[in-house]
């Protein structure tokens, strides 16, 4: 079938469950060929294959809404909904989003990137619906990875005390984006294989057999316990408990399997949960046989063999250097210990991991939980270092004030994906850290040049106790300077001075510096001499350099791939306005009051003018009329 | 016995039940008369003495770790831990913390204020144990209401799954601040009456009595549901479904039920939960009758009457004017609805509640799903209203940026508490909203002059669609201003001129206003001519307003209950600056780096600098010399 004459999902309202066969073939077949060109979410995508032709076939998107947690694994959804034809732009700048997004299609009701939010706003919809006194039917469908964060289960607790009709789909795929952990998950082990609830059943079912002959208590005890047994055991007890009519588990690659407890699951009252076991990558080798990771978030690949097609990089990316860094560090230091929020693989954890299996701790998706487990540690006088992205550490925000920073504790938070992250766009964005972080007390803040001082901040915040510090490191790959030197501590809360310069100053940390360097340069060629400077503490700040500048009297720019409203250009501000430098001209460059979508960090940082160029315009522009005309010369 | 003599709780180690009971009935009558006259959390404190007291004498407090979580149950174990004597300067500035301070007392392991962190962080404790190779106990305590928060389904999620020694006291009083909600509490009052359980357990002692002399596959059948339903049924299977052993239901009143089951989880491997029933307010009847409301944390009262010794206050409170405001609206506009994350006695929503129950959501204490939720509401044209205190709306800072503003929903948070807040201290000042707020884009933020803008501002964030938006009140009473013109909408984003000055202007918004026209009124004494400039609107700031300002380069001085860094004052600078103003003085007066202690709002506004006073002073240094000479003729 040509998948891109779909308009929208009505032709599936007539096909046989062989007719669904063919096409679930053939999206596997497009899925596979368009993805091996630019990458994206392949392996959650084949896994949901049949699950999404089904809804899609039994529900009337967009009357019914589907609610897609997490949001990656809404490509089918997305082909089956008219949008095949823009797969060549997927997650490419101006492109189809990864996820879904309300402004491409009606049918996409909600969005998300970060997990479990689907039940919370699924049961908004239905809360909406009833007092409206409409029928449409609201549908999350939400993975097992996901289902482990609080917040999923505050919803939960929440839908099964209302119980307002909806469908909660749980695809579970037995792993988030690593290997799933945690108690939550043990239970869905058991009812997966549903093993021992059989065997209790046939028993239970041998004994109703024998016993109506004894009649009498005997019969009317057999009956009671018969109805609280089934009801316990062979229904999925944990969610029963919680007020939710639970059905499965269902083979989630069997069109009639799916089609039956569907149909059951949408003339049921109340909420129900639809336990569906789906295979991540299914239908193709390479992502069946290793769905954890390299094939979760996939780069480009070549179909055959499966084999990845990687830009030549010979430097290490700036999560290896902190992984590598912080197994080095605890062969002499046993009180560090690592906490990860199911990122062990995206944070390049696994050297770790196996060097000290019994000093790492994958909690799951459960940011809230990593952070007070680490101030927990703190307060044991271990060395916690919570490894979390930048967009996700928004989760356990109250968790660092209130637990962490108030208690003054010496947790070390290292942020990864910091600053803009590309493809995944706006929902995956680290662009709120700093103004988040800067305004809470106690907290430091640091970001290296390249990846050799990034491995020196990691050594200076274990070398002894400083309190909270969250170390920021981008996305990809260092610059490939020499890591040869021994790592050593630098003094804290010092800049460092990169470039001299009398006409104004450049304050700018991490990769973007590389721009600052090239604007100074460039600026040299036209007689303004621009100092750069590597504010690397972006809290505290080095205030005898920010003193120098007053003295000197020179402008500033400063220079952050975060937002400006509250980022680190506002710390210098405050700073000079602070201490009654109020003559100094500064212009702070950096993120503007937006969110940024998605697309090669390249184009991102372009379109919101953190480039080379921009940054000599606003320098030519900042300047005293005097050196202007210099420059002009 | 004279419980200021107390040094340690060793002495309870040989201490009778009776000699228990004797204590038991002198730390309430010295909770009851203390209490009385300057308030505090009485009634959670009077239910946990029985239980405080067996702790205490089965454990060895500080090597045995107690978490009390939210911590405002700590005060019998305050007494116990030898600070009697402090109780006349509870929650007095300087004096004894109304939660757990780990600078007070060793006995003081961990910190809370806000809930459901202490599973988390002794799961950290006990990570630090085994690692260590020590063998202390590790007992958090914590409430059924907190156990809702996704904070503590998180931790129960990993707990089960590490199996790490641990004894969790689930101190089930059935209530939280306010009436618990939600399925997790349905399931919790099924095992406290167990009345089905013990049916059920008596049939199949019944059962089995008759079986055996059938023998063969029917008895072994018997056998195998009887371990299956004994697993089950009797011993809390939501726990037990977690990897958690479930002990209970105990009488929390009664010294002997809570010694033999302390003792045996204390010889049990892996972690337990003792389930642990308590009266709020036990031994005190006005508090036991009405625990709920306003005996949670309770005002001075009289003993004999139980009656509270109010003063007199004409003007309504902030939250009232919300609730009655929202109330009003709702009879015409049936799209508001409220969710509230169990605040609807804090926040003055009964009246909304009794008008209107089907539009109000109480989702107990679950921040981060309210706020989802909300969203969701919002995705389906309702006008959702989430009434949220400043410091918890900190829980859900990702589904304000992720959920709500990310997809620029029109979703009203009234942020309640917002600023300092008196006795509850460092955990629960609401100094951060502004800083985390204002850099999250499409995000509205105000605050109003007094109680009749507070109500202005929540129609106009109600009359059409605005985004999202955020409106901050204080804690307490109005101004007492007249209500009596009918409400109406302000122009968005304005703000106004309340008292007309050549020489300066101060900008500030909130109940500081008046320190500013005080201070502006001080300040015409001595011939400076002060402009107050009500910045109603934090973001999106009065840009016209600014303009002005930069054009008649007069110094301007920011005044604002929240942090320096990133609030108000910081968006003042960014403007300037961005617009190239880089002329402007500008002082920013506000809460300084560091987290503020409990004590009176006065008492705090001192200490931080936000006087009248202050701000006479700082507006004379920031004046050009040519003024200042004026003002000091």
């Amino acid at each position: 079938m040509d998948l891109e004459s779909i308009q929208n999902p009505q032709f599936l309202k007539k096909y046989t469950n062989e007719e669904l066969e063919a096409l679930a073939f053939d999206i596997r077949q497009f899925l596979i060929e368009k993805l091996s060109i630019r990458g994206g979410h392949i392996a959650s995508n084949l896994g949901v294959v049949e699950l999404t032709l089904t809804l899609h076939k039994l529900f009337n998107s967009p009357k019914d809404k589907f609610l897609w947690d997490v949001g990656h694994q809404a490509y089918v959804h997305k082909i089956l909904t008219g949008r095949a034809d823009q797969f060549d732009t997927l997650r490419q700048y101006k492109g189809l989003c990864g996820f879904p997004k309300r402004s491409e299609s009606e049918h996409d009701v909600w969005e998300a990137g970060h997990s479990s939010t689907s039940l919370s706003a699924a049961m908004g919809m239905a809360i909406a619906r009833d007092l409206k006194g409409t029928d449409e039917h609201i549908i999350p469908i939400i993975g097992d990875g996901a289902l482990t964060g609080g917040m999923a289960l505050e919803a939960l607790d929440h839908i099964g005390h209302e119980q307002k009709n909806m469908i909660i789909i749980l695809n579970d795929n037995k792993m988030s984006i690593a290997p799933n952990v945690g108690a939550l998950n043990n239970m869905l082990g058991r009812l997966r294989t549903a093993g021992k609830y059989h065997k209790v059943k046939e028993d239970l079912e041998y004994l109703m057999k024998k016993i109506p002959a004894f009649g009498g208590r005997l019969a009317a005890a057999a009956e009671r316990i018969k109805d609280t047994v089934k009801y316990l055991l062979v229904s999925g007890v944990f969610f029963e408990e919680l007020g939710i009519t639970y059905l499965g588990p269902v083979d989630g690659h069997n069109f009639e399997d799916l089609a039956s407890h569907l149909r059951y699951a949408k003339k049921s009252k109340g909420p129900v949960l639809v336990h569906v076991l789906t295979q991540k990558g299914k239908g193709y080798k390479p992502a069946e046989a290793d769905a954890v990771g390299s094939w979760h978030g996939a780069g480009p690949y070549k179909i055959e063999s499966g084999a990845f097609i990687k830009p030549v990089q010979s430097a290490p990316s700036y999560s290896q250097v902190v992984g590598d860094t912080l197994t080095e560090l605890a062969k002499k230091d046993e009180k560090i210990v690592v906490v990860s929020p199911a990122m062990v693989v995206g944070s390049k954890l696994q050297g770790f991991q196996k060097a000290f299996p019994d000093r790492l701790f994958d909690v799951g998706i459960a940011e809230q939980h990593a952070t007070t487990l680490a101030a927990g540690l703190a307060t044991q006088d271990m060395k916690p270092v919570v490894s979390i992205y930048s967009t996700f550490m928004q989760r356990a925000y109250d968790q660092i004030v209130h637990d962490v920073c108030r208690q003054n504790l010496d947790v070390l938070f290292t942020v990864d994906r910091s600053g803009l992250v590309g493809a995944d766009g706006e929902t995956h964005q680290g662009v709120f850290d700093i103004a988040f972080l800067r305004s809470i007390p106690n907290m430091s803040i640091m970001m290296g040049k390249d990846e050799k001082e990034l491995r020196d901040m990691v050594v200076t915040a274990l070398d002894k106790p400083r309190g909270p510090v969250s170390i920021r490191l981008p996305r990809g790959n260092g610059l490939g300077v020499s890591m040869d030197e021994a790592p050593e501590s630098i003094p804290f809360g010092t800049w460092e001075v990169l470039r001299r310069g009398q006409d104004m100053a450049i304050l700018s940390f991490g990769p973007l510096l590389q721009n600052a360097l090239e604007a100074a340069k460039q600026l040299q060629t036209v007689g303004i001499s621009a100092r750069v400077i590597n504010a690397r503490f972006i809290k505290p700040m080095d205030e005898a350099m920010l003193e120098e500048l007053a003295h000197e009297s020179i402008p500033v720019i400063t220079i952050e791939e975060g937002v400006l409203k509250g980022g680190f250009g506002s710390g210098v501000l405050e700073y000079f306005h602070g201490a009654g430098h109020h003559h100094m001209n500064v212009d702070c460059m950096g993120i503007p009051d937006r969110f940024i979508e998605h697309g090669a960090v390249k184009e991102l940082l372009k379109e919101v003018g953190l480039t080379t160029d921009e940054i000599i315009l606003r320098a030519k522009k900042l300047l005293p009329k005097t050196t202007q005309e210099r420059a002009l010369k």
